[in-house]
């Protein structure tokens, strides 16, 4: 049996990075390169078209970069939002990015989290989650499953001193998924479900289930 | 910012399963061992009572272990669901454990997942959730916070294809949880919640939230 598991983010987020300043003042801006790097991740073969950042509230200081990493490294866990989190924790030096006289720190993602990453970010610190949006669109034009969530989500984020913020560039994020749904049709992908093998009541796939 | 992010298990858990068959045929046999590898834990100083297995449901085998390394790792999302199945991925080198043609898996924990790895379970591939139960005892034992469930949580497992078998040694998980919370209590550990420094509207910490 492996003694440890971990993933690494690929050269290229470095260099989209390396393109933006350090800091970035506005929401608008933080979820642009989010993004862009969700756009560029299926087509660098990590993962879905999915990205997040860890960026300090007040001064837009990026703090870490996730992309979905599931097929790059084999995990199903280490979707965008869990590899920011904790490339951020690591950064921080503590699992908690929300300890006593740490600056205020957000999540920023181009959807609404799945069922892991709703969980994952309620136990990462993370003081405000900023989402381009939620609806069917991801499930839609990706086939990827978010997983059963309550009607209360955002409300039970709140009552742990999380707040929320959606709908910014919600149009642009819906377009991140209408551009992978055609490359997916271009270069002859497969979309399967991990379950689909042998258990026919689920019909869309996780955020990991896409392979060549 | 780092690279790349990941934990590791300690040695004494190879300790414990090297006393043990490599194949365990009944779930109690196989709870039996979660049981004890979450007893250990918070003395071992990894993070909270809790573990988990990856076990090839019909001959037994023990494909991976899994303890809470919230502590050690430095990242909140290392429950023990996350890393016996990342470590049981990174074995069997895909990330879906109920590829084609695969043994059907299981995963076995100490009680019910919480908010986070109730997803992380879903995208796995296994196929089977084994718990030792669920309710208030949990949370009013060990104070952790479990998050925010659906209460059509098992049928949403069910329609992907997981059967969920519970209340497999229920009560020797109790005493597990009740002696954890004993130890902190004669220690002298502190236990906290990461909103707690600002966020008054929360009361349990996440399952990482214990130090010393």
């Amino acid at each position: 049996m492996p003694r440890a598991y971990g993933a690494t983010l690929p050269d290229w987020v470095f260099d989209e990075l390396a393109a933006v300043p350090g800091a970035l003042p506005s929401v608008e801006e933080r979820m642009a390169l989010v993004h862009r790097l969700a756009a560029r991740n299926p087509l660098e073969g990590s993962g879905g078209p999915f990205a997040a950042l860890v960026v300090n509230t007040a001064d837009g200081e990026v703090v870490s970069a996730g992309v979905n990493l599931v097929l790059s490294s084999g995990l199903s866990a280490a979707h965008a939002e869990v590899v920011a989190l904790s490339l951020a924790q690591l950064r921080v030096g503590t699992w908690d990015l929300g300890a006593q006289d740490a600056a205020d720190r957000e999540l920023v993602v181009n959807w609404r989290p799945c069922a892991q990453c709703y969980g994952a970010t309620m136990w990462s610190g993370v003081r405000r989650l900023v989402i381009a949006g939620e609806g069917p669109e991801l499930e839609e034009l990706t086939g990827f499953d978010e997983g059963p969530m309550r009607e209360d989500w955002a409300e039970q984020l709140r009552r742990r001193g999380i707040e929320v913020v959606s709908d910014v560039l919600r149009e642009q994020a819906v377009e991140v998924f209408a551009g992978y749904r055609r490359v997916v049709a271009e270069r002859g992908l497969t979309v399967y479900n991990a379950r689909g093998a042998t258990a026919p009541a689920s019909d869309t796939p996780s955020k990991g289930a896409v392979v060549a």
